[in-house]
């Protein structure tokens, strides 16, 4: 088995709640522990965890922390006192839907639990963070089915370990077909201004032993022409549910110079990222971060100085630029409403 | 008058040639002074200089330092002396062809040269670097027409004052524009890796007091998108006969966008730029640096450590992108062989 179980971007250690922070990667792994439910919500906003899967499961560890704490405030109120916290948690990043998924599942839990709910809920959580490792094992097997011997692929972002409870949706796929001797060829663009492909995807394939080549984004139709590269395969923060693919700022583009040069595009997902109650893209909020991502690198000015920037850091990827969404209860292609109405009910 | 008369990438001062180092804009003006024609090839290489025109310019300047050197070696000799130091400025750079165009003008006046060649071949520098500039006031001009009032532009990379004479070639348009009340946004890509966008253009257009709003390559096909943007406006380094296009890597990117969302693609730069012995782009030698450039920034190191990265810093844009080729002899529509054919006859 590859070295990606230790890669944990979110831990339950010590009875606390544990963050790899992903900001200083890969200068330094470090764990961020964490106590109070704001926090949490601090760590998710500004990125110490990020990733929709993970996200959620971060959200759902939260919730633990937090009923903990109203438990101990009011052993009868503390549903009540709660909801601020789940609001809160909610609030802490727009895009990736999965956060409210999580945050809904533990707000069943809590609907049936009498007394302290810290086991109950912990148990809820490490759940939601387990089912999601085996969702990943499930994708990686049916979206590397989907992929010819001797195939190149690029990727965008980090949809891997650090994105999810482990293993990874898009780097799930890319770790099986590499285990499966099907891809022999693996490219990650740097994906700014955040740099999670430099940065997060690079490291994670290297602690794996699976080589990696990084390029600007500005290259990646010079690599789709070369020919060596048959997917591009990507995460997703919230799919609607006509097959529209909200993804990291770039997605987008790649996909669409993947059809251009004929390259197919692969989104992999949990069915936790699929949003029904969106009936497209245009119904997903689009976050919109601090002009400085941009303005600055690694702490620095890089940018003349009163440049402005505009900084949305999700794109909206249509459904005819998709040539298949990945979950773990099965793949669809050509995705659209009917065909992702059919999946949700199966 | 705009401020752009004051940006001077290139200039004969003190009877020596001096360079802005682009490398530490926009942190620092500081001008180099070169003395060699070592001197002139390295700091081309080193990209202390860059943009194709500039480029063009600091070799004619270099010919004249070269050979005033070996004039002093052999007054009788020096036409044969001069020989490799041609050699050595021609290969300080691969893809722009303007560096071959104007060590071909000064090769031939030097061969009409008896006595000291040093008065006339600065003068023949001195005409190709003002001529250089009145081409992109001209072509300002004819590319401002093409623009519709109320109009949003995008540009790549730096094709401004500091790529070229002065004023610039898509930079000159963009002035020209926007001083006529044509264009009304103007966006530009930050350009990695060497950030020639972030650093080089938003500095340029601030000291012109045009506002510049920086954008990752990214989040290109969501400006697109928003229909804030009508012409995506790029320099060139080297045009084939076809009218196929070798820019800056990520060019062809934004010209792919640009298509998919109905947006016009406007490549402006003088005749020097055309190399009518490159049948189509295939022709055209694309340059690959430094995998550093990519895994390194701001002096830091960004990627994972053990990363590789894939470099070409050029890219060919199909003519089939291009909706317009703007030089100083005129305009061609929708390029192919025949027309670049006669418009280089004109």
């Amino acid at each position: 088995m590859a070295g990606d179980q230790d890669i944990q971007p979110v831990r339950w250690h010590n009875d606390t709640l544990q963050l790899l922070d992903q900001r200083i990667l890969p200068d330094k792994v470090s764990y961020l522990e964490l106590n109070t439910v704001q926090a949490v919500a601090d760590a998710i906003r500004d990125m110490v965890v990020r990733g929709a899967p993970a996200i959620g499961i971060t959200a759902a560890y939260g919730v633990v922390i937090a009923a903990r704490q109203r438990y101990r405030e009011s052993t009868t109120g503390w549903k009540a006192l709660l909801e601020p916290d789940l609001e809160l948690l909610s609030a802490a990043r727009p895009t990736a839907v999965n956060l409210n998924w999580a945050l809904r599942q533990m707000q069943q839990r809590v609907q049936n639990i009498d007394g302290d709910p810290k086991q109950a809920l912990l148990a809820e959580a490490t759940y939601i963070h387990t089912a999601d490792i085996a969702a990943n094992r499930t994708m990686g097997e049916l979206g590397a089915a989907l992929i010819e011997p001797g195939s190149g692929v690029l990727t965008h972002c980090n949809a891997g370990a650090l994105a999810t409870g482990g293993y990874g949706t898009a780097l799930g796929v890319i770790r099986s077909g590499w285990e499966k001797g099907l891809i022999d060829k693996v490219f990650a663009d740097e994906t700014r201004p955040w740099l999670q492909g430099a940065r997060l995807t690079a490291w994670e394939l290297l602690q794996d032993n699976i080589p990696v080549t990084l390029l600007v984004e500005g290259a990646v139709s010079s690599l789709l022409q070369t020919g060596w590269v048959q997917w591009f395969i990507v995460g997703s923060d919230r799919i609607a549910a006509n097959g529209d693919v909200a993804n990291k700022i770039g997605t987008l583009a790649g996909a669409i110079q993947a059809r251009h040069y004929g390259v197919k595009v692969m989104v992999v997902a949990p069915t936790s990222t699929i949003d029904m109650k969106a009936p497209n893209g245009q119904a997903i909020p689009i976050e919109s971060r601090d002009p400085d991502e941009v303005l600055a690198m690694v702490g620095k000015g890089i940018a003349a100085q009163g440049s402005q920037a505009w900084n949305p850091v999700f794109d909206i990827t249509p459904a005819s630029l998709v040539n298949v969404i990945v979950t773990e209860k099965g793949i669809v292609e050509a995705p659209d409403s009917t065909k992702m109405a059919a999946l949700m009910q199966a």
